[in-house]
C-alpha cells in the first residue's frame, strides 16, 4: 500500500535527512540503540539523527506505546499491520511537519553519539538458497556435472541456522578453527581456517507468526514480514566442504552471523515492490501452495547491493574500501520472500515475531556481481587483485567487510538500509 | 562426584518413592508444572508427587533461591555447578529426614493433578548423529556401496534444528504436508508424509553456556552439561529423501519435536557414568581437541531406552503399548556428550544456558536395538507386525509412541526419565 508516507515531495524538517541520506523521511527503519551506558530503546533513523521512540511514545498511536517501551522489537512486529502502518504514518507525520518540531527535537540523537543493537530477539534463524546464480556457480565447483540438483526449481531450499552467534554490525568476527581435510591427506587436521568467506544476503525479521500446526497460506503470507535487513553469512569454506555431509552445513557457519542494525520496514519497501521476473522457458511451475497471482504481480522487491572491502594495507595508506562487487535482489532471487514464509510453515512450524530468514547469496549471473569471494575467486583457484596490488582468495586477518543496500524506483525517494559491517580478528 | 545423595539406601518420607519408581530420592530431577490455572513453578519429582521448589525455596540454598522462583530452569542452569549440586543435596535430605516433613509436605501435589510443560526457554536446538548403527543403517538405505561416510569417525556430525516447535510430552502431533517426489515420477507433489517416523534419542540441556569466540575445553565441558530428557525427533522421511540435498534436512524434522519434561541431572547420573566403549580396531583417534582421559574414562553414561507403540486399534481393544525395540546409550553412541559441546564450541559458536543437543537416533548394533521404524521395516520394506495383526511401515494417524529411559548400575538405585509421549493427529 502506497501512500502519504512514500510521496517523493514529502521533506523533513531534520535537514540531513534531506540529500542523499539512508535515511530519509521515506524510509523510517526501526532499530534498537542506546546512548553512553543508558538502557536500550526503540528509534527509528532520520538523516544523521535517532529518534528515541520510547520517549515520543505519549505522540504515537496508543496501540503501540507498550511495544515501544520494550528493549527490543519483538512485540511491535507482533502487532496487527494496521498498527505498525499506523505508527509510521504518525511518525511521518511528526518528522515532516515544522509545528511538531519543538515536541520531537529533544528525543532526536545525533546517531554518531548512539551504539546499535541487535533489533530484535532472535528465536530462531533460517537460511535460505534463493540465489539461483550462487547455487548454480556453488554447484559447479562442488559438482561439475550436475552443478543445480533436481529439486531446486521446485523447493526453496533452506536449512536451520544457528541463532545465538547473530551480531549487529561492528562486532568484529573472530577466525574459527575447525577440522579441514585436503583432497590428498589421508586424515583430517585442525587449525584456523584457511578459506574464511562472506556472503552477501537479505535478512527478513517474521512480523506476527503462527501457530505450531498451523501454515501460513501464500495469500497471507506479505503479512508476516516486519522488515529487512543486510545480513553477512560468514562460512568458513574448507570447514565446510569436511563436515556438510549428509546433514548440512554446522560449524562452517554458525562461528558468527552479522546483520544490520535498521529493519527497513514492509511499509517503506512498498514502491519497490515488483513483478516476479518471469521464470526461464522450462523452468516448472511452482506447485500450488507456493503460487500466487498477488505475489507474483508485487512478490518481487528491487533492492541494490553491494560489497566492500577495506583491508588493514589499505587503513594503513588511508585508502577507502573498494567495491568487490554489485548485485540485486532483481537479478538474484529465484524465490520471493512470500515463498519462503509459506514454505517454511507448510508443514506445520511455527514461525515467531523476531525471527530471522537469511535469503542465501545474493548473486547476479555476472561475475562483477558474485556475493563471495568463493564465486570471486573460482573457488580460490584465481586470486583477486586489488587497487592497491594486493590479492585475495579468500579473507585475511584484518580484512573489513562493508556490505550495503538501496531499494530504488523511478518517481520515488530512494531508501538505504545503512551498513553491515565487520572486520576479521586471528583465530585464538 | 558421587555422594550420600545416591546412597542406596537413602529413603524417602515419600511412599511412593521408594519402590520400583522412576523418581526415587536418588533421582530428583528438574522440571516445570502448573496446578489448576496457577503459574509455572519449578518442581522436583519424588515417587508420585511433585515438589513446589518455588515455595520450598525459603528452605533451600540462598545461591538458588531467585532462580527457583522462575518459570523456566534456565536461570537454574546457569549456575555454578556447586550451587546445582548444593540444590541437590539439600532436596536429598530434606525429603529422605522425617524430621522435614511437617515442612516439606503442604508443598507436594500428586503428579497426576500436575501439568508439565518444556522445562526451559530453549533458544537454540542442535541435533547430532551420534548413533554409529542407525548412521550406518540409514546410509545403506541410501548410499548402498558407501553407507558411513568418511567424515563420521573423525566429526561428531550435527545440524542446527528448530527451537520453536519443541513441545512437550503429551502434546499431539499433526502429520506434515509437504513436497516429496517419487523415484520415477517427472516431478513433486503435494501432500501428507506417507513416511512419518519417530526417532529415539537424548536431549542434552546445557547449563552455563560460552562467550562468542571463546571454545569450550573438553577438560571443562562436563559442566556444561545441566542433564538429559528423552527427545522424539518426528521425521518424515519422504519429505526429507526430496529436500535434505545439498544444505541437510529442514521440514522433514521442524513440524514437531518432543521431550520428556523432567531434566535429569548431571548430577544424578553421576553414579552411572563408565568408560567410553573403545574404538574398534583401525579406527582413528580422535583430534586432540575431542580427547580427552577424564572424558575416556567417565564419559559414556549407561541409559536402557524403550521405544513403545500403542495405536488407535489397540486402544479400542484394551491393549497395552506394546515394545517396538530396546537400545542402550552404549551400544549406541560413538562420541560422548562431552565430544558434543566442546566440538559445538570449538569454532567459537556460543552455547546458552538452557540450549538442546539431540543426541541423534540410539539405535543399537541389532535390529531388535532400533531407534527408528526406517530401520525397524528396512526402509519401509519390510512391515513391522503388531501382536494384534496389524502392521506398520511408518506411523498411522492415531499412533502413540512412548519413549522410556532408566539409568542402572549395580550397588545403586536405577533412576527413570518418564515418558516421552504423542499421538499423531491427520494432516489439516
Amino acid at each position: 500500500m502506497i501512500d502519504q508516507t512514500h510521496d517523493p515531495k514529502r521533506q523533513s524538517w531534520v535537514d540531513s535527512a534531506n540529500g542523499h541520506s539512508d535515511f530519509p523521511i521515506q524510509n523510517l527503519p526501526l532499530g534498537v540503540f542506546s546512548v553512553g551506558g543508558e538502557a536500550r530503546r526503540i528509534g527509528t533513523a532520520i538523516g544523521d539523527y535517532i529518534v528515541d521512540l520510547k520517549a515520543l511514545s505519549g505522540l504515537l498511536p496508543a496501540e503501540v506505546a507498550p511495544a515501544l517501551s520494550q528493549p527490543v522489537l519483538n512485540d511491535l512486529f507482533a502487532l496487527p499491520v494496521a498498527d505498525r502502518r499506523a505508527l509510521r504514518q504518525r511518525l511521518s507525520d511528526l518528522l515532516s511537519d515544522a509545528r511538531h518540531r519543538a515536541e520531537v527535537e529533544p528525543h532526536l540523537y545525533p546517531a554518531a553519539d548512539c551504539r546499535m543493537h541487535l533489533p530484535a530477539r532472535i528465536g530462531d534463524y533460517t537460511d535460505f538458497y534463493v540465489g539461483i546464480h550462487h547455487a548454480m556457480a556453488v554447484g559447479k565447483l562442488f559438482r561439475p556435472d550436475n552443478p543445480l540438483l533436481p529439486n531446486y526449481k521446485h523447493v526453496p531450499i533452506g536449512y536451520h541456522g544457528r541463532a545465538s552467534s547473530i551480531r549487529e554490525s561492528g562486532v568484529p568476527v573472530v577466525r574459527p578453527n575447525g577440522q579441514t581435510k585436503a583432497p590428498d591427506a589421508d586424515a583430517p587436521s585442525f587449525g584456523p581456517s584457511q578459506r574464511l568467506d562472506y556472503e552477501l544476503e537479505l535478512g527478513v525479521f517474521i512480523a506476527g507468526g503462527n501457530a505450531l500446526g498451523q501454515p501460513i497460506d501464500i495469500k497471507n503470507a506479505p503479512d508476516h514480514i516486519a522488515g529487512l535487513c543486510l545480513l553477512n553469512d560468514w562460512s568458513a569454506r574448507d570447514l565446510q566442504a569436511w563436515e556438510y555431509q549428509p546433514l548440512g552445513p554446522f560449524l562452517a557457519k554458525n562461528f558468527h552471523s552479522t546483520i544490520s542494525p535498521w529493519v527497513i520496514t514492509a511499509e517503506a519497501l512498498a514502491p519497490f515492490r515488483n513483478a516476479q521476473p518471469s521464470r526461464p522457458d522450462g523452468d516448472p511451475e511452482p506447485l500450488p501452495y507456493l503460487n500466487d497471482a498477488d505475489d507474483q504481480a508485487s512478490g518481487a522487491v528491487t533492492i541494490a547491493l553491494e560489497v566492500q572491502i577495506l583491508t588493514e594495507a589499505m587503513r594503513a595508506q588511508n585508502l577507502p574500501p573498494q567495491t568487490l562487487s554489485r548485485s540485486s535482489t532483481l537479478a538474484a532471487m529465484y524465490w520471493t520472500i512470500a515463498q519462503l514464509i509459506t514454505h517454511h510453515s507448510v508443514g506445520g512450524c511455527n514461525l515467531m515475531a523476531g525471527d530471522l530468514l537469511g535469503t542465501g547469496t545474493l548473486s547476479g549471473p555476472e561475475k562483477a556481481q558474485a556475493g563471495s569471494l568463493l564465486e570471486l575467486s573460482d573457488g580460490g583457484k584465481s586470486p583477486v587483485t586489488l587497487a592497491n596490488g594486493e590479492t585475495r582468495r579468500f579473507l585475511a586477518d584484518g580484512d573489513e567487510v562493508i556490505l550495503t543496500a538501496r531499494a530504488e524506483a523511478e518517481g520515488f525517494v530512494s531508501i538505504g538500509f545503512g551498513q553491515c559491517r565487520a572486520h576479521i580478528l586471528p583465530a585464538i
